[in-house]
């Protein structure tokens, strides 16, 4: 069984209004300083393999295909 | 200034009807041996300082407060 966690998050200079959200709720809260905010997503996958190497093209064709809208946003695969 | 992911997925044991549904998904489109899916938020900030401790203090402070529900979620916090 081989763990991974897939990492979706918008591509630099997609707007993402839910991070300026809470960008300013931090503010409202009493967090100075606070630069930017951007939001996500994560995935915690399970395979029922052992085999790394297909492990990782099966993720990358789950982003592709469901996963993350690569038009506007970047994915990133580590296996655990 | 310190950039830092902070990571908030779901406690063992808590129902993760998106995840199921995600998995459902990735069987109906045929990517076999998918044991389980778990969904989660990832959350960029950059903040405005370079006290590591004090950044690392201040973003378990708005996970506590605002990022992260407790009661079902635990967060994680990395400082890149």
């Amino acid at each position: 069984m081989i763990k991974a966690r897939v990492t979706v998050t918008l591509k630099n200079g997609v707007l993402d209004p839910q991070g300026k959200a809470i960008e300013k709720s931090l503010g409202a809260l009493g967090f100075g300083g606070v630069g930017s905010v951007r939001q996500g997503k994560v995935f915690d996958v399970e395979l029922d393999t052992k085999d790394r190497k297909k492990a990782e093209a099966d993720l990358s064709a789950m982003c592709e295909k469901l996963l993350a809208n690569t038009v506007i946003e970047d994915y990133h695969v580590d296996i655990l």
